[in-house]
Order: structure tokens, then C-alpha cells, then sequence
């Protein structure tokens, strides 16, 4: 496997170099640069000495097209102008960013504040919730890989709603980040002594990611949502935890709730659904795949607390792109992925 | 003032300990003690030496009598048994703990799992939320400080309950802590290298401050709610911020919640009304006896986002207990308290 | 007291708000900026909302003037320029940079690299180690407040070379700050994600304070003494602990180093002399302008360990900055900064 | 291979099975507990739910004699009585613990507090530094893995004094760890609300490593020294900086000693020697196996600063130990362990 990478400095493509350096597939790297050609990458990033010692490559569309797949972690906007070109021209494409996660222009460019991707690219990628769209996935040529917030949520609340056991018109999704999800490009909101020691929501009812959920939970679920999504940013670097909440069901109970989750990911190494509600940390996820998840059902309210953790940067960006890429080639989908979260 | 704390050790304790280090109107502190009798306090906690090195002193009712007034910062079901025998006795008294805290017993002892207080007793008591009772506050004998998580949640809720802005019969409150609260005993899941770099949830649906929530709301703003309250663990040491979410009234905009939050508080030094939501940070009133707190309203929902908070060892804790004590004394409220918060 | 502070908006003159906050001598507050005229500072800083809603004003000398007393919180280079116009036109002067600590013209222009002051106001300007020398810093029109690193380090070693028990021919400090000692400038090393869970030194052999350090051992404990001098960065906000090691002198003991110690602050409120390793951290300082430190002798080596923390902004800048105004203006030394350490 | 950990409970067992998780010649992994029979290691340990679903087994002689290699990860004084036995009867002993590192048993003795293991036990133990003992590593029965501050300690300065660069008289080590270094039992002094946003020393001149410092001193670079060796406790999980100072023997210049670092470790895949200061941090070895070090000659005092980072629980615990492991059985050093450090 021949691998490039485009927007290989921001932590996204950092995580996929972590990867795919433990990839038995994968032959060739290529660290593609709109910026910084001729930076050795090892030196940007000591932590990668005698590792990855590569030298930032332009971004050319001949090289590129010699691969077998080409990542873009790119910032919004980025993508849609480079991608376009390349479907169908040799390599396999994989999207981090949200430029081709909606299927409605003006919704992205709504909730993007950017002109649109190519109508017909958009028609052409597959939503890369691996766990939910594997048979697509295997035939894409692009793949818009999901959104961290997504992710998270549409892994717990997707099979309750398909089975009609929670009603998604009144769902609420409480939902928590540690500051990597900003990226790695320094601001006073992300200044380390203003950062720490502090909890903060941010774009209130207006992250991008909220159509994106809606639009997911149509495709899969057959459901039409209106949801109240919020976001906060937690004092860690790493990891996603988002607290879903809705009504459940007339007489549907709890084991019910907790049986649809076991069914449906029992095939599914990288989802863990656990009983014990202090068995959810994001802490346990920290560094891996794994997506662990819980639900319960006050009685008092009749509502589902649906609650699920990811690392951010894995499951939530470049283990679910190299998960993707598994299911592309046709390996096993852990190839490369499979590890012993941090813990501590 | 000569001043008693029972439970000085405590993170409570230690907190009222600095504030009233401050407090102009402070002659004697007392430190007593159920089991380190005649042990240094400075010696303990090294931060205090030259400033407290008072000895812990056995509890005893005569000595007790002689104060002005008694704090008890202690665990569940230890001030239910010390403080009933000293109502009237001379000292005001103010209990930090949740024992006097439910006016009906059984749902105490649902919720703590513990035997109830002395039904004349939690009778006595007044429920020490200061913006909202500082009338009964004033006479009381007996101060039911109120919960960490309730000030925070209360604080922002009430007024638009109260006031027929939004619908509490569909409230959820998403609340989030630093590991302060907690306490002070080490345990696995305050051990640092598994807290730190984790986020969790704990207690779901089965905190012991729900029905203190419910029974506020319904004393205060005339309303029954059966709320959905969820609670996690921030890896940070000092701060709530609670995510409160429910239906607005049909025609009630955003701006008449603004206008009555601000309303509701445009006397009370304490509270600020923001209405920019990234000014909402727990770091923001660090240290201090502020709550913050916004109101939005989703206009695809109808739904209203309404986020508080606090520090849960100031405001949620200690502070608000002196702010009591001020109002009991007739000094002004800020006496003590009124310190800029650390931000950084 | 009407106060002046240029430069408020670094995380220095943010600490002068909050404790000048609390000084009872304080009437007025005057906020100078050289590029935000007429910003909110509130609104810039939302912690202090209701608090400190000045607004920032230009800097003009005739307004200076009309000050009691003006402190410089700026970047090196700034005070230079500023200060010596004003000084015997009215305010006490007091600068938290490096401006004029270097007596050596030469020097200064060595180690930070840019134009040194006036010469005739350097040879006017006190420095401001309270402890060591307050009779000058009563009568001084200007006031080098002095560093972070220098003031834990030297309140350590001063008195032991001062009295010949260990050897400052062979001193070694390595020195240990928080991250808010980097200020409040955003940049890729104090972005959170890279400066968390991350442990690192900087500047090595090459830190400005070295100097200075040099300057003060020759100026107040009479000896000559070239040292090794090392920076790292804690992941954390507050605080700075150095750890010196020097030959002890023939025939010297530990307790005579203690005691040593112990005689010189007995009369100085805000350093505390400790016997128990366990009882220094930076944690025990937080928040306060107290300077704990101790002591050990290894018997292997005879060797000295001397151990020193300090809150870096307080008593590393903000709060020993006061506490020199309350020396020359002959308040009491703990006038506004008789606050207990935060601890938790 | 079939592998056995006995405390694998405790934070070095963790890491070892994260480590043999992706290790190509592990085909059995057997736990073994004193105390925890029967239960199952995922429910304790939430993050390895679905990977290691083992039961803890008893300890069992014959049981361990069936296998290929047990590693011990015990407190001090459990090895030493576990160990013995065992030596020659099948499996390659690997201790991670204290127990068989000191050659002189008094030096045991009086530093551990404890008895000493059986001295022909020691006697056939091999020191584990693997980069500097792989020959006698090979052949080992039983290995004495280093400790996690030696190891940071002795690979950065061995090569330095073996080589007559600097002068191990006069050898100063100001040692930094992350708090995973006390282990995994809660305590005061790891308390998260306690420990966090705290720096401080502990153990000043009295830690145990420092006669196992000593001891390869002599053992590898032939010289006598006596050192000052004082340890710190990081607000961080993971990591070790050691910062060693000592005097620069006579006309030897920073460039020797860089390249004598150099070209020792030319061929050493886990030690990176660098030349810039800025290259080294904790966070740029945190999860991996690699030690990055580098060294500085401060012109005015002819004193080398000389700078060692690993991941204490990887390189300096059960990386090393799986290194070794490595040597033993003849794989390449890398295997298992060829990960890209997380650094964010």
C-alpha cells in the first residue's frame, strides 16, 4: 500500500501516522504540504525523530494518483477544492474534514459559512460511520469520514431509534471534548493557563456537526430529528464523551434498551457496550478504536440516559479513516488498530 | 464573632477557613474535631502554617454554646445527630451537609440511605439558598446550606420557572464537577493518574441532590418537576457547570429570559447574567462566590440551553454558607466574599 | 491611594487587580494601554464583570502624574521607555519587568537582547527584594520589582551565603515554573494539547534571570558567585519550586542551616521555614505571597539541597510588588495580602 | 511464547500487557495475583473489556514452570521470595520490581528498608539496562529490570563518564517524574484535588535508587561516585526528565560530548540523542519505549547540563523488561515495542 496524507501536521494526520506506522499493509508514506515543502516532518514534530523522517512533499495530482489512497485532513474548505479531481483517477479517498459529509449544499454552506463542495463529488462519497455503511464503504472511491461529535452519538442513539425505542423528536445530546477536537493552532481560548483548570460550553446550538447527526440518523435510522446538540470543552487533551437523552417508548424497558445495543454491535470489536455505569470513562478509550457505551432508564422520567465514549482523535477521526481503509482493501478491520487503550 | 466549624479538614471546612481568615467581623474560629483532637492544624495542611495553627478541639456542647455561630461541614448523617441539641442553645447554626436539607424524611433516607434528622429539627431549618430566602435566612436558628449542583442549577432555573418561561415538566440538567467535589478521601477513582485525562459520568439518575432540586423548585418557583439530572466528573479540581435544558413557553423569546434572569438579579452582587456564552467558564469564578450564567434559545427547537456556574467549594459550599451567616448578623452580603476570582 | 497599572491586561497586572481589590488603602484604579484605548476591561476579561468594569485608558504622562503610585507589568523594553519621565514627577514608580533590575547596562543588553534604560534611572532604581531590602525601597522613587525565578531562589540561598555555611562557588539551581510564567501570549508550546501531560526544560544555561541572581548574591550576601541556572515548565498554572545544591561549609549542620534560616525571616510574615520535605509544594503557596522553604544536608556528599516555592505571579510579581507600595508608602507589609493559600 | 505477569494489577503489569497485545511471538498471556483469585482482570480493569478477558490465576509454581517467561511487577520484598525457586527450572525470570538490582545486600538492606533476596539469587541476576548489558542480558536466568529513574539517569550520563568527559564526583541528578511513578494506590499526597496544579519534592537524598545509580556507574563506565540524587513529583501522569549537572573535564568541548552520546547510541533504535533544547520533553516519548536525551556545556562555569526524558512506565518499566525479553530469546529489540510516542 502506497499512503498519502495531505494536511499531515494537524493531529488528525498525526494520529494516522501513528496508525499506519503499525500497519502491516502499508508500504509507502507520503506527507503532502500546501506550505511547508522541503520541512522534514521529524524535525517539525521531535516526538517522530528516527521515525518518520520524511520531507513535506508538494501537493502534486500526478503523485498523488500513483497511490492506492490519499487522506485529507485538511481544515474545512480544503477537501472540496483538492478531492474533486482525483475521484476515480487511482486512489482510494478518505475525508476528514466535513466537506463531503452533507448531501445538501446549502445545509453546508449554512452551517459551514463556505461555498459547497462539488455537487457531484458529494453525490459520489459515502458516509464513513464504518459500523453502519461497511458495504458502501468497501466500493467508495471518497469517503466523507465522520465528524468526532457524530461519531460518538450516532454509535449509541442509531440503534434506538432504528428499533423505534426512543423517540428522537425530543432528543438532547450533552456533549464534552477534550481540547484537541480544536485543533493545534494556538489561540487564548487554547492557552494552556487560561484552558486549564476550566469547563466551558461553545457554540451553543450552533456546531456544525448537528446536521450531520440529523442527516445520519435519516439514513440509518428512517428518522426525521431535530435535535438540541451542545458542546463543551473539557481540561484534557483527549477524548469525547457525549450524554444523549430521550423518552423512551411506551413499555419498552431498560434490558430492552441494553439487549438492542448488545445485538447490535456483537459483531463489532471496536464497540463495547458495558452494564456498569462507572465503567464509562473516557479514560478507557484513551489512544484506541474503541467506542464504550451504556444506557439506562430512570423510572421516575421514563427517559434513556444514553451516554458513549470515544478518543476524539481514533475513533473519531484517523482510526475510523484507517477503519475505513480496512474495509476498502478488504482487511480485517482492526488491521492496524488493534491496541490496548492507555488507561492511564 | 467567635466562630465554630466542625468538619474543618474537610474541603468545606478548608474553604471557610480562608474566607473567614478575611472577614472583618471575625474575633475567634474555633476548629473542633471528632477523632484528632489536640492535633495542630497547620501541621495537617502545611498552607495554613502562621496563618491557622490552631489545635483541633473535642466537640463539646458547653463549649459550643458559647459561639456566635457553628458550621458543620460534614459527611452525611453526622450533623443530623450533633446539631438538634443545640438549636436555641445560643449559636446560629449552618449545616454544609444534606441532612437538614429535605423537609420529608423518607425521601432523605431514599436518597442517603441514611436514618433522617429529627423531624422538629429539619422543620427548624431554612433553606439557605441566599438569593431566594435571605428573609427566612435572617431569623433562622438553623441553616440547611444548600447542594453544589442544586445552587448552580436553582440559581439559573428558578427565575424562569417561576416566572412561566419555560416548562419544567420537561427539564434536564446535564451537571459537570471538578474532582473537589468529591471530597477529600482518597479513593481509585480520585487517584490522580486514573482522574486526570479521564471524563466520566457517575450517579446516573440517582444523585441525593434530584429531590433536593425538585422540592426548590417547587418552594420557590411553585412548580412540580420531575427532572432528569445527570452528573459527571471533570478531571479538574474546582468548578460546576451545569447544561440545563427545557421546552420554552409558546411566545416567549429569548430576550424575555435574558431580561428575566437579569431582572430577577439586578440586586444581588453574586450573580451575573452574561449574555455571551463563551463568557461562561468555570474558570471565570474560580476562587470566588459568583455564578455566572446565559440563557439561549435554539430557534429550531424552541428549546432552551441555560448554563450556570459556580465554584462548588465557594458558592456551592463555604461561601454561600458565610453569605448566609452575613445575612443572619445583618452584615452586608459581601463581607468576606467579595474577592476577584483567580480566572488564571 | 490613587494606582495606576500599565500593561493590565498580562496575567502580572491581573494579579494587581485582584489583590489591589482588597487593599484598604485603595481609592482609585487607573488602567493604562498603549493599543486598546477605550476597551471594556470586563469585557476583555469577563471574570471580573461587576468588578473591575474600567475601561482601558491611553497612557499620558499628566494623568500618570496625578498618581500615587504606577506599576509597569509589561514586556522588557516597555518600562524603560516609559518610566524614566515620570520619575520624581509625583507617583511612586514600581516596574515588574526586567527593566532595571541589571545594574550593568552591558549586561542587560547581553541577556535580553534589547536597548538598556536610562542609565541615570537604573542607578536610581531599588531593587525590590522586600525581604532584603526594604529600608531602600521606602525611599525609592523606582522600584525593579524583582523576577520570579530570583525571588524563590534567592530568598533560599541569601542567607545561607550570606553567613559562609555553603559554598556559592559551586551553586547549582534547577528551577521548575508553571506555565503562566510563559504569559498570556498564545503560542504552539503553551498550546494546551502540546503543554499538557508534558514535561519540559527550556532556555538552557541561557535564562535572563541568571544575572540578576548574580547581582543579588554579590549585592546582599557580599560574595562572588558564577552559577548554573536551569528552566523547566510544569503542566500546570501557578507556581515555581527550585531546587539548589551547594557544598556546605566545613564543620556546618544541618541545624545550623535551618536555623540560619529560621533567624533571618523570623520577623518576615510571609516566608515560612520548614522542617518536613513533605511540607513544600507549590500547591501549599497558591494564590498567596508566601515563600516556603527547607533545608537538607546529605551526609554522603555534604552537600545542601535548599528547596524554595512561591506563587510565580504572587510573590514572583504582583504580590511582592505590593507588598513594596505597602513599604513605601509605610502600610503595614500584609496590607491587602493576607489571604490564605488556595491549596485545593 | 507463553508469558506470565504476576501483579498484574499494578501499573508496570498494565503496561506489559498493553505491550505483548501487539507483541507477533506471544501466544499465551497467564495472570497471577496473591489476593484476586477468580476475578476477572476486564471487569476490574474496564479498558481491556473484549482484549483481556483472563481470569487471575493463582500462583503456582508448576504452573509457571510451563512457561516461557514471567515477569514480576510486585512491591518491593515480593519477588525476592517468589523468584528464587524458579531460577533454572524453565521460564526466563524478568523482575521489574527492586528486589535483585543491589549486588551488596546490606546496600539492599538499608535503602529498601526490607530483607534481602537469597544472595545467590542475586548473584546470578542480570542488570537489564539493555542498551548496555545485552550481552549478559542474553543469557540471563533471571534479569533485575532497571528502575524507572536509572534508566533516564544512566543511559544519558554513562557514556559521559566511561569516556572521562565530565567528572562523576561532583554528579548531580534533579530528577521529574509523573505521578504514575507512586503506582496505583490512592493516597493523600496523589489525590487528585491534592496533587493537581501542585510541584514538589519528596524523598530528598533518600531514594533507593540512588545506590543502584552508584552501582552501574561503577559497573559500566569503572568509576566511583557519590551522588546527589533528589526526585520531584510532576502534575502528569506519564514521564521522567532528569536533569544531571557536572563539571566538563578539561579541554573538552559540548561537541565531544554530543558526539560521544552520538555515536554510542548510533545504533540503539530507542535513544535519540538531539541537539536541539527544545526537542526534549516527556510528552515527546509518552507511550513509547524511546529515551531522548541531550547535553549543554554553560561556557561560564564549564558545567554540563545534561537532559534525559522517558516514559517511566514504558522504557523505564515494562518496555525495558520486554526489551529484554527480546534479547533473551533472540528477536529484534523492536518487536513489540516499535510504537510512535502519542505526543499529544
Amino acid at each position: 500500500m502506497k499512503v498519502g496524507i495531505i494536511g499531515a501536521t494537524g493531529y488528525g494526520g498525526l494520529e494516522l501516522i501513528r496508525f499506519l506506522h503499525n500497519h502491516k499493509e502499508m508500504a509507502e508514506l507520503h506527507l503532502f504540504t500546501s506550505s511547508e515543502e522541503g520541512v522534514s516532518f521529524s524535525q517539525k514534530f521531535g516526538h517522530l525523530t528516527h521515525i518518520v523522517d520524511h520531507t513535506l512533499q508538494k501537493i502534486d495530482n500526478d503523485v498523488l494518483a500513483e497511490l492506492d489512497v490519499v487522506f485529507t485532513s485538511t481544515p474545512a474548505g480544503v477537501a472540496s477544492k483538492l478531492m474533486p479531481s482525483l475521484i476515480g483517477k487511482g486512489p482510494k479517498l478518505i475525508d476528514l474534514s466535513g466537506d463531503f459529509r452533507l448531501k445538501d449544499s446549502a445545509l453546508y454552506e449554512k452551517w459551514y459559512n463556505k461555498p459547497a463542495a462539488d455537487a457531484k463529488a458529494v453525490a459520489q462519497s459515502v458516509y464513513g460511520l464504518t459500523e453502519w455503511n461497511a458495504t458502501a464503504v468497501k466500493d467508495a472511491a471518497l469517503i466523507a469520514n465522520p465528524g468526532c461529535y457524530p461519531t460518538a452519538t450516532l454509535l449509541s442513539v442509531l440503534p434506538l431509534i432504528k428499533h423505534k425505542l426512543i423517540d428522537p423528536s425530543y432528543l438532547i445530546v450533552d456533549a464534552k471534548s477534550g481540547i484537541s477536537g480544536a485543533g493545534n493552532k494556538p489561540s487564548q481560548g487554547t492557552h494552556f493557563s487560561e484552558a486549564n483548570e476550566g469547563f466551558s460550553i461553545y457554540k451553543t446550538n450552533e456546531h456544525q456537526h448537528i446536521p450531520e447527526i440529523e442527516q445520519a440518523i435519516k439514513m440509518f435510522a428512517g428518522a426525521d430529528a431535530t435535535i438540541t446538540f451542545n458542546t463543551h470543552l473539557v481540561p484534557m487533551t483527549r477524548g469525547i464523551l457525549t450524554t444523549a437523552y430521550a423518552p423512551v417508548m411506551p413499555n419498552v424497558s431498560e434490558q430492552q434498551l441494553y439487549e438492542c445495543l448488545q445485538a447490535t454491535y456483537k459483531n463489532h470489536p471496536f464497540v463495547r457496550v458495558v452494564q456498569d455505569a462507572n465503567a464509562i470513562s473516557t479514560g478507557r478509550v484513551k489512544g484506541s478504536n474503541y467506542c464504550d457505551m451504556f444506557v439506562k432508564v430512570d423510572p421516575r422520567t421514563n427517559r434513556a440516559t444514553i451516554v458513549s465514549v470515544i478518543d476524539n482523535l481514533v475513533k473519531g477521526a484517523a482510526g475510523q479513516a484507517i477503519q475505513n481503509m480496512n474495509v476498502q482493501f478488504g482487511f480485517n478491520q482492526m488491521t492496524g488498530l488493534d491496541v490496548v487503550p492507555l488507561f492511564i
